[in-house]
């Protein structure tokens, strides 16, 4: 199931703004009304804290495995998207982060979800 | 016939503002002048209400089967497309919600029909 | 020759302001210069009154007849373009109205004509 | 309604063998069953016989003249086809000859036909 | 030699504004330094005045003969942009006009004319 | 009018069989029929006869300047396809050659022309 | 070397102010640093005083030798950015002027160089 | 390992200010945590100073050298960014600077890094 | 001027036969009649002879340098092809060899040359 | 250095003809001529023997873990390809292999090796 203890930081390398975007094509977790799984892409974009200010950015690999531990959940898409975004919120404390995912078509029908908090930056708003 | 009664919700999994976009490729309902069948992508996009206001997320199959209790519904392209705002809207109370469909050729003419209400962000007025 | 007793509306199925575009792509009449035949796609696109204000909406196989009617009638293109734009605007006294034709190469020529009434909102006025 | 007599020639320029396309992407004639109008490119191929034993070449206005008065024929797909083979066929009386028809789509469905006489090149006998 | 009273107008065929443009693909003039053709693309792009104030429209067959008559032209593109610009802005009087100009490739070098006058609105004021 | 004169050969530079292809874009003559302006592209292919055996290589100036000389020449296409075929045959004498002509569209109608004469190679005989 | 005596000019043909692009996809020099030969593509793009303030605009011809000139001069894309910038600037005096280069790769690095000066219009000042 | 000490500068050619951008596609470095190899893309854009006042630019063969030597250092995403970032902006002080790094799928997660300092214009802000 | 002297070989690494494609976008002479620099991509494709029959491989830099050499040359298109061939062919002694140059347009025409000897596999006989 | 030790197999799971591919394009090795990193894609394409006859197929961690032992290697792109085809071959056995790389440009030339032993099927045969 999700664990967000699988994730790990290391320390943001400047105190200069800059911004991380990692894009995993490869998510699956489990529809929690029919048991099918879903396949869907998960976008993850952040500005850290600066390093003076304790600023911590993720480990790809420790990401990976956290996209991973949802691969047997039951969970809706809204619900996979908005922990992500607050598992990630509370590990970083970044100055902005987004969640976007993509989801692949289910029954006909592809889906968008996009959550946000902090001070994302206009050009970056539609996700 | 168009049965709302179908459509079911789960509570919004946040009080934070996120957007959701469901699109399906496969809508079909009748053409009630000629009888003869439509071809249509449904597009439906919106923001719940925060959790603690009780906010509320269309649940993905009970949509699909929603969208199929119009395949043998006499019922034109305007109708379609505001009797799905109006159900979805009165359904779930979102902050915003839109509804857009294209319609395949019919006669040599392709459609496309747009319904929103609340506060839909500038970035999304079009559709 | 063209004849707008051929259009059908039906009452605007709600109060909420919605758009609604039908384009067909088989639009033909005659050169009144030259007796050869044109060829042209052919945009509409409104907002129709509130259906408590006795909005209406144009039926899409009358629609298609009107501009059947066109086809043997030597006519330019710009009054092609009014003509349905007026024709259009008298029968359904909607909020805003446009109309684009695009007509395919004559002497290596190809024109694109727009007219539009109302209060286009800012993201069609390009046509 | 359709006219051979339209149609004009002229001479072939040489002996040797050649081979001469002209594709319509113009051409309309009305559904005999419904009354509606049809849409369709219309593609002749043909080797003219040589010069010195009276080979002859259409004329390209008056292909187009030819083609124009199929315009209000109430005529089906296959019957445009032959009847467009047979009047060129006889007209010049080529090597070999090909027409093909692409129509647009009408209730959801695209239409090809092809017909051909004579000794066609095998890279060619696919239309 | 260019010879604008080639060019014929018909009256605008409304008060209400409108916009039309014509594109030509087979544009040939001479370049007065090489005496080689030059072979480009001619965009027009005009509003024309109110059919009550005597608005014009330039006929597309007449300015299909006006454009041939640069064929045989020795003329520098930018001067060939500006007396099109000048020649139909004198005849129609439009409330704004625009001329683009492509041209093919010489000695490696492509080229683009941009001439415009009146309140061109800014949608289009990049030709 | 088209003079064969301009065109000036050089030896071919070897014993080696190779293949030469030159394709004009530019290339314009004028409708018999109409007087209007007809506009296509011209594509030479041809191997020209070992250097020891006299084999000439056509200079591609003086082809540029052979095409040009059509420009004001009232001439069908399947005429240009030949002339151009037996000009450029006569002067080289090449193993093969092959000409083929694609026009633009008048009146609705593309052309295409091919021409060939020789032992032309099977994967060049579609042109 | 670069011989900025070999760019000639001529009057601007018009007062009203029009806009001119020249693109070269031929352009070469060589790199100081290697010896190798660099490859580009080079684009001017002006606006000329207006001809009563004796606006001028370069001849195409003249441009062509001018960037020939650079062939065999060992010169950074920088300066040669620069270079083009200035000589054309102090030729023309124009209202405006942008000289962008795209430089092949080198050492698995391109490289583009943007000059401009005077008012360039916010449309164009990306390059 | 990396070794600012292989970048070269030379002076900038103008005080005027221009736009230079280096798009490296073929960046190696080795991931700390799992040894393996990265592969990503690198690109600079910056505006140097002034030649009046010492305005500096990077030499292109040093940067390719300068970039090479991360090829077997162990080093994060977001460290190469930000060092690369640091280092040429002490080299050449430049009005402005970005670096924008595009990596690879590594465990199916591709990523974007951006550091930037200095009064970027606006229309490169999202790099 | 044109070197052959400039290539080395060094040898093949295998008896195993295989097949080795150069492909340069870079390459520049210039035409003996205009004096005009000419652009073209040169294709090199071979099969070595075996490695215990003395076969042979071009090194890449020194066919650069070699390609390097034609810069200032004025020589014809059909020269350059069938000398490069001449060249690399009397160098490796391969099993069979094909240059094919493709030549930017000159005067509006296009130009590909191909020349080939040796026993060419059926799959790349058109170059 | 390349360590074709590192390589692994495991039994070919059936006694049916098929075949695997794998492409990598993260290859990376050393010019032995000048000391440059060389970039390219590898792809392998094979057939195994049947298990029955004892077949084998590489497993992929170890492909990955021999193509980065090649990482600070000095050798020819030739001998690249045919010593991964060398290596693989007598690792697996396999009915037919096939090795092509694709190397990223280097002085402006692009380049491409093929190497293939035993009964390559036809569709194959270009790489």
């Amino acid at each position: 199931m999700p664990d967000a203890s699988l994730l790990e930081v290391f320390p943001a390398p400047t105190d200069s703004p800059f911004v991380i975007e990692h894009t995993s094509e490869e998510f699956t977790s489990v529809c929690p009304k029919t048991g099918h799984p879903d396949f869907g892409d998960v976008t993850l974009r952040y500005q850290p804290k600066a390093a003076s200010a304790g600023g911590a950015c993720v480990e790809l690999k420790s990401l990976k495995l956290y996209y991973q531990s949802f691969r047997n959940e039951g969970i809706f898409y809204e619900a996979v998207t908005n922990q992500i975004h607050d598992d990630l919120a509370a590990l970083m404390k970044p100055e902005w982060i987004q969640i976007r995912t993509d989801w692949k078509g289910r029954g006909g029908i592809r889906s968008t979800i996009l959550a946000q908090s902090g001070d994302v930056p206009e050009e970056w708003r539609r996700g």
